[in-house]
């Protein structure tokens, strides 16, 4: 069964989360999510979501899918080495990662946005340029690996996209009825 | 392209609105929400939903799917006689009906639960006894056009079955990529 890692933290932007992870669930995939210190974490409107791992003790190499919401949780997530060890071994090895608002702040921390095309929510876009990225206001950008968003109104875009990337790698099996029918 | 028709209103329970909106645009589905006068309604958590249509206008001929999510939503929109209507429609015609928690509180209403297999929220378990249906403790049930789940943690099971539903109704349209890829 492919795996997906989900990092985020207090402040998280709960649809933003909730979506993709039970996306994720739906379509078959482990999903675990990792937060600093491997605690119980509580959104912005109050879901509360308790963690499958600590994000200091993940091994980038046992996950195939890399997802990163938005909030306030992001600036909690690039604290923690690991996240950016994590994020780096993402994008050595070009495996897919689903960004979304706040979400590109951890791979800022990373380096890893240089180069790269890719959107944000619009408050972080000035730091995104900075480090280098080509910043783009659409509500979905696909480069590479890369699939980002910019707000939860995204979403069904985001999700869209990221979708057909893990169908082109191969990530998405067919259900049983599919197979049969 | 297809029509999704989502039914609530104040209090509904955020997630159980906001994952099948999306999930049905992800789709490619034209999704609309109806509340009680069309007027914008806020969850439980907080999160504020701008109606696209007001029940008491709804048209059921012009959607193929029927979606109502629970929380304090049902049982408001139990008492708009037009949603029973609609409910009444779907069953008539055998198109496709998801709902989950206390969303079964508008298919009691509408007198369509007798004799069929479903679950609910726990706490409308006796309600939906005592209108004649079957009910189940599972994540999700399928019984023929209608797909139950019990709460926000089941959803990933009741999107997956539901989109298996409407797979089988020819509802869903391959993507662009998916025909020519």
């Amino acid at each position: 069964m492919a795996r997906a890692l989900v990092l985020t933290a207090d402040g998280f932007e709960d649809v933003e989360v909730l979506y993709p992870y039970y996306r994720m669930v739906e379509a078959g995939f482990e999903t675990i999510v990792a937060t600093p210190g491997g605690g119980e974490v509580t959104g912005k409107h109050g879901y509360k979501i308790k963690a499958d791992a600590s994000i200091e003790e993940v091994d980038p190499r046992e996950y195939d899918v890399l997802i990163i919401p938005g909030g306030r949780a992001p600036e909690r997530v690039r604290l923690v080495a690991r996240a950016l060890d994590v994020v780096r071994e993402f994008f050595d090895n070009d495996k897919p990662v689903a960004v979304i608002c706040h979400g590109p702040q951890v791979l800022i921390s990373a380096g890893v946005v240089r180069g790269r095309r890719l959107t944000s929510w619009w408050g972080v876009k000035d730091d995104v340029i900075a480090a280098g990225g080509q910043w783009v206001d659409e509500p979905v950008v696909v480069d590479g690996n890369l699939v980002s968003s910019r707000y939860p109104g995204d979403i069904p875009l985001w999700m869209r996209e990221f979708m057909r990337l893990l169908d082109r790698r191969g990530l998405l099996k067919p259900t049983p009825e599919q197979v049969t029918g």
